[in-house]
């Protein structure tokens, strides 16, 4: 048997790179021959747009357009630009956007832009621009949130991701390092790439599929400083892996993803739950993460560090404070083995086991596409304005899943699917 | 005084950009706080298109929005995509451009891609890919081409153009000449390149003023292999400089710009010209052109080189061998003095005196825009697929207008303005 290791060792760097792109191209987009591509992607991630360039024509992409964003140009507008502009976007592009999707196109997006890039930036202004994005980009992004097209996000790594991770390196060996990680948390790292990632979807539907068999009530977590049981909303259905998208197209929109995931009841959690990895959140750091819920809500929540900043965000609003997702990663996930903060979501959430505070995805409750928010509601669906993942899991967490008669079946075992 | 050589020795590449930035928003666009820009460059331009940001945030734009091409991305299409891509074009994303003017933007064009770059891919598979993008991007250019918001293009060196232009130069010695070569040509080798540009501007006002005040019925041309008398279309009207757009913004849509320009009359062209330049058309070099007209049309026509392709192209249609537009450039502006052939029409076309087959422009006639076809072409307008513009001007032309009553008088003498 090979190791990821040798084959790691094997591969250069430009073929793994090409590997990636194939397989954002053939597994993760899973991009029809004739069909158009819309890439969004930093400058910074020119090297692996053009490599998925090049892929998606070989697939047969009819037309590749890529809209760059540049890191420098976005600091110029908050160095240069008056006032009134953070709360303008470039609606025309975003409707331009949703255009190419309902036209055919399929959406791949490049993650890996510098997470700390508006750090230093007004607060206020920050989240005027997103607002603006947020209300202009809304009718484009329905249609990916609601899978009618095939879509997915890959990183690649930058120059300023880099630095952030491995602060004490030199840049060339810390973009190495990033690389690194992406490629074995992708499975670039295989002998056949391609072939892991169908495995492993096929391992995430498998897991899935026994999750919605069982229809457990309620979910309890023990571990250190974790003793929390989590019921689980009526309805709910466990995802994971890819999925058939409104336009027939079979897309694993996340690369990587570990997860399987699905809707809590937002009154039904009780107990103490401490975190496991630090949250990184709009730029603060907050360490040391224990609250306590009882029927559903936070009634006590402690940080070591970044308590301030906790505190506001639970605060937001009553959905704040309850639970919208909870999801499921073996700590032997390719993530975890790495121990790594990647300090970008698409990695992180993947990490380890998690639940969210705040908003939750209707597309995890039987037919939730169809309900009112009433009825999402009734069942125990949340809502709130924010969505924020924070990791529990470990390799000392043991999850049993509650049968409506109240069985308790071992889910896993020190942090590891039984 | 200050010569150009002294200021353009006392200032830095850095500065030097900046300025052509300041010029390009301030004078070329000028654009209005509050107003939004799309901006379209080649990867290659990055550098300038960063400037050019700056410098319209620092006047006021609520947001830059800049659309990258990267020739790489369109090689990889020719290579790889399949044969019905070529028939494809992102109509979604010149919907969007156009979209953007109708919502305020105004637009910049950086232009100083590799004029070279599809010259050894299928003819046929550039000739379906051009069309689908005309046909795309037509609504939209539509709002360009009659002015209803204020653009404009100028030009940053790139290497592959820099190659093309100063083949015998290693790479950055043919790039410094290029850069250079913009900086003299757009002014910005002068002591206040913003007052440079209004003083040009104003003088290139004045003389189609001047123009149009004598409504001359012909022009005689004199030169070595020249003797040519053609005839101005009914109602014509000279054009130069700049122009007050639809959305009341004055802007200068070339820099650089040394023409006044008019609409010559279709079927009143005899005699011989002689082309003082090389025609560069679509990656083939025609040389020594030298034609007879008769009553407008083309009757003779001889190139020393490429006579097949000037063949070819006279013979698209009817039109393509009747002439479209007759433009002046006195043999002193920085064009001509520099001696260069740029192969872009933004620069070559401003090299000197010239003529163009095919297509008028129905805005160098007086209500042109609300003309049907018929009445255009009653006033002596040309119809045609093509506008090639060829130069016949050089420091031998002599040039006289010829009266309604049959008075000739001198309008350039060896190629000045008399």
């Amino acid at each position: 048997m090979t190791t990821t290791a040798e084959v790691a060792a094997e591969r250069t760097h430009a073929q793994k790179l090409e590997l990636l792109a194939e397989v954002a191209v053939k597994v993760g987009l899973g991009l029809k021959p004739g069909q158009e591509l819309l890439m969004t992607a930093s400058l910074d991630s020119l090297a692996l747009a053009r490599r998925i360039t090049e892929q998606a024509y070989r697939a047969g992409a009819s037309l590749v357009t890529t809209l760059y964003t540049d890191d420098e140009a976005i600091l110029m507008r908050y160095r240069y630009a008056p006032d009134a502009s953070f709360d303008h976007a470039a609606k025309w592009l975003y409707d331009g956007m949703g255009a190419a999707f309902k036209s055919g196109a399929a959406r791949l997006a490049i993650a890996g832009s510098n997470p700390a890039l508006l750090s230093n930036e007004d607060p206020a202004k920050v989240g005027r621009a997103n607002s603006a994005v947020s209300k202009a980009y809304r009718p484009a992004l329905e249609l990916i949130t609601r899978h009618a097209i095939n879509w997915t996000i890959v990183a690649g790594a930058t120059p300023a991701w880099a630095a952030l991770m491995f602060p004490d390196d030199a840049p060339d060996a810390a973009m190495a390092k990033v690389w690194e990680a992406i490629f074995q948390t992708t499975r670039i790292n295989t002998p056949d790439p391609v072939a892991a990632w169908k495995t492993h979807d096929a391992a995430l539907h498998h897991r899935a599929a026994y999750m919605n068999e069982k229809r457990y009530s309620y979910l309890q977590y023990r571990g250190p400083g974790t003793d929390f049981r989590l019921g689980l909303a009526d309805d709910h259905l466990w995802l994971g892996g890819g999925t058939i998208a409104g336009n027939g197209l079979y897309c694993i929109p996340n690369m990587p993803t570990e997860e399987v995931f699905t809707t809590p009841h937002k009154d039904r959690a009780d107990g103490t739950v401490t975190a496991t990895k630090p949250l990184s959140h709009q730029g603060t750091m907050i360490e040391g993460i224990q609250v306590r819920f009882a029927e559903g809500r936070i009634v006590e929540a402690h940080a070591s560090r970044g308590q301030e900043v906790l505190q506001r965000l639970i605060d937001t609003d009553d959905g704040a404070r309850r639970l919208g997702e909870v999801a499921l990663v073996p700590h032997s996930s390719p993530i975890a083995a790495s121990g790594m903060l990647f300090l970008h979501t698409l990695f992180d959430e993947n990490a380890a086991s998690h639940i969210a505070l705040g908003q939750s995805y209707s597309s995890c409750l039987r037919d939730g596409d169809k309900l009112s928010p009433e009825e999402l509601a009734a069942k125990g669906a949340n809502d709130s304005l924010i969505h924020v993942d924070w990791m529990i899991g470990s390799g000392e967490l043991d999850i049993d899943g509650i049968t409506a008669t109240g069985v308790a079946e071992p889910l896993m075992r020190q942090g590891e699917w039984v």
